[in-house]
């Protein structure tokens, strides 16, 4: 049994979350559906995850919580249920019964009064006893999640329970507001990701010490798990970890399991490392893009250069009321504009936006919000703006919405070199025009520049969260050793 | 990419895996199942496993590939299938086509011939074909995999694609075939192993030395990790960590989600640390039990000793033949006479194990198979010891088999000080009539000792492949920073 029983706390030095925050997620959401016509006595109810076996064994992925029951209760145990009285607002935890046997495996077995304690829950019963209990207290209409993560093209995983054929279920109410409610973070969300970035950004800090050539890049992945979770107590990290070298800086989603991030760093590389931890299911999602030697080429710094400007303009201009996909433009023209300046590109820049070449240096969209799921959800709910078609590149953004007050986003354009993308505008007429050949291909292999931050719409613009070197100035001082206790 | 494109290797340092051990895993199953009566033109045909993503998001957990098709093709990438057509003995390897535009983000695609020369399989075609190219090699039954695995219960994922309807299918042949051969290991898969559990073991001399009061259980991991991954270059660990403290280390399963090993180290705590990495698929398994403060109390000693020679007692005496049930039980005797000669216990030893006492104080069996899996395959196929139910205790074996030569199995007797058992115990005049109460009521809270060891049985006897402080005065000394260079 562990001091921190009752608390979701990993103990001295990392951050407790209260389970307020969870109480005002319920609350709010109480709220909304209030606001809509919906049936008398609906009970909103929420299915959390269960722990996976790899393949047929008896040995587990270490378990993750479902975010839409995380968000609305806080519980970390898996195998649970959710409920909230939409009349009364008072919320109900369905837990599994366990063998008393358990406790020899297991530890000591949490009673009700233990996870009452803990998640600040009203009642909590066992699951074997929600059609009951739900009976009792004379819910009528359950609300249950159905609905498509825009991001995976998957289906939410819908309540159910031995019982249920008892109750009247509506499926169709709840997603739509849920997934609304979750992109606009309260000051408590807030707190917590303001604590797993900072956790993020100096583990960051810590690996762009460490890296340089003659280490291999799972070194400095492992570098950055090691602080995430011995001085952050962050057991997870939000996504594989991708540790680009050289031109693997220009594979998006490098270290997958393909291309394991098993590349020895060499002298001259530009290292592209995009991670962040994860704390009580709150992530983090910054990219650091930096040289391994520690001293920037001209090459290098060029389109260094370029990236920073694309995110600071960004920074700049974002705030409530702006289209996202308007943010994803600019970018591209500052980035183009970089490009033009630098002797890579000539012609006009909104007409090579047009043409589409903006998507053949970043053909990933500006950002995406952030939150319980490092893609979080409600980027394309059904009143708001529709997946954008153009320019070329538009249509990968994750949201296309209005910024609004307490959205959290990543900020990460990017330039990258891609052979592939380089030979099908090379050959296509439309976008060669733009391209001086000779200059683009002194950057083949070069790999690629991301510069990606986690910030926060504030009332009048953008605070970044993200504290790590970011002009080129800033980033060979800390790599050379000055500037402690500067971030 | 990487410059180990065509390697199983994380680079220099690292172990290479020659792919030559999984054409003799090939060769030794097309061996077995010809010496059996199997239809002509028979084609073994095995599934890989697939990511699995965190819900219904779009990212995904680290990809564990599933392990009888590891052991057969040793492929790392997911949705893969494997033949190995059994007159003569050529390999096939079926990989997913993949549109142009993922090199876009996974970076440059394997060729046909990529997978060929990574993987030393005779013919290498994508997962459309497998029907076109079974049928024109003239493929007449397919013998898939159906099993139950007897840890987990679950049920063996059995190959399927479109147009299996078209071949007989043969679902009962390969499953005890290819289980039974797992258990035994060629000297390919020894040399990973050796590998695997040498890197485990420097991860725990290094945890030793790192782990004292005040700092916490999961900072103890973390280093482990951290080892394992940037020195050894396993990505994986084989299980989720166990590091009980105090009394955590009589928390058999301590570490999971529930207890995510959040406690603070106290001066006096016995710390119990159960971890193994994990390379390229193979497993290691080893616990270290030792004083945070890095000296032996009088009472730590005792039950140490205690184990420790329950440990010892396997290692002398096992080797080929021997009914690892006896072994088991050798365990708990020796356990039992030493608390008896430490006094806690009173009375015959025989009777104390007929009553079934030894479980109160190990209520696991004392060690499992391992390869692939951490509790690997085969303990209880169909011509084997069925699960003892005597004496108690016994009956959570994972196997009941007769060694054999090159088995690799954990030693891991232990004694741990569980209230629930205690008390049990204690109300059961059958087995309290052997407690001395006062005695076992001075180690309530004490928490317990693991000693797990990974060996392989040889010709004549047992070798042990873990290389950490095992004796008393080996911890003490090697806490306390002498013997470096000793293990």
């Amino acid at each position: 049994m562990s001091q921190n029983r009752y608390k979701l706390w990993m103990g001295p030095g990392t951050y407790c979350v209260p389970p307020e925050l969870f109480a005002l997620n319920r609350s709010r959401l109480a709220e909304r559906l209030n606001s809509k016509e919906i049936p008398k006595k609906s009970v909103v109810l929420l299915q959390g995850g269960n722990e996976i076996p790899f393949n047929d064994t008896d040995t587990n992925y270490l378990f993750r919580q479902e975010s839409y029951f995380m968000w609305t209760f806080g519980v970390l145990e898996e195998k649970c249920f959710g409920a909230l009285d939409l009349d009364t607002r008072k919320s109900f935890l369905f837990v599994p019964r366990l063998p008393e046997s358990y406790a020899v495996w297991m530890g000591p077995l949490y009673t009700l009064d233990d996870f009452k304690m803990k998640y600040k829950i009203d009642s909590v019963h066992y699951t074997d006893e929600i059609a009951e209990v739900l009976k009792n207290h004379g819910a009528s209409v359950l609300l249950t999640l159905k609905g498509i993560n825009s991001d995976s093209g998957s289906e939410s995983k819908e309540a159910s329970f031995t019982g249920i054929e008892s109750f009247q279920v509506n499926n169709a109410l709840l997603f739509p507001e849920i997934a609304d409610l979750r992109t606009v973070k309260t000051d408590l969300e807030l707190d917590v990701i303001r604590y797993v970035v900072e956790v993020s950004s100096a583990a960051h800090r810590k690996v762009m010490r460490m890296a340089r050539p003659g280490k291999t890049e799972y070194q400095c992945e492992s570098e950055f798990l090691h602080y995430c979770y011995s001085v952050g107590g962050c057991r997870y990290v939000s996504y594989t970890c991708i540790c680009g070298s050289g031109p693997n800086a220009a594979i998006l989603h490098y270290g997958h399991p393909g291309a394991p991030n098993d590349r020895f760093i060499q002298d001259g590389d530009t290292l592209l490392f995009d991670m962040g931890a994860n704390y009580m299911g709150f992530a983090a999602d910054i990219t650091c893009s930096f040289p391994a030697n520690g001293t920037f080429t001209s090459m290098q710094r060029l389109i260094y250069e370029a990236v920073l400007k694309s995110n600071l303009a960004v920074m700049t201009n974002g705030k409530p009321g702006v289209l996202w996909t308007d943010m994803h433009l600019l970018a591209n023209k500052v980035l183009l504009q970089e490009l033009k300046n630098g002797g890579l590109l000539t012609g006009n820049v909104d007409e090579m936006v047009k043409a589409g070449l903006a998507a053949i240096f970043q053909p990933h969209g500006l950002g995406h919000l952030l939150g319980l799921d490092v893609h979080d959800v409600g980027g394309y709910l059904d009143n708001n703006p529709p997946r954008p078609k153009e320019p070329r590149g538009a249509e990968k953004l994750r949201t296309a919405r209005v910024l609004q007050k307490n959205m959290v986003l990543t900020i990460e354009p990017g330039c990258y070199f891609i052979d592939p993308l380089l030979d099908s505008a090379l050959a296509d007429p439309k976008l060669a025009q733009f391209i001086i050949k000779e200059e683009i291909e002194r950057f083949r292999g070069f790999g690629g520049i991301r510069i990606e931050d986690d910030v926060v719409v504030t009332e009048n613009g953008i605070e970044n969260l993200t504290k790590v070197p970011r002009t080129i100035q800033e980033i060979e001082d800390w790599i050379s050793g000055k500037d402690d206790g500067k971030y």
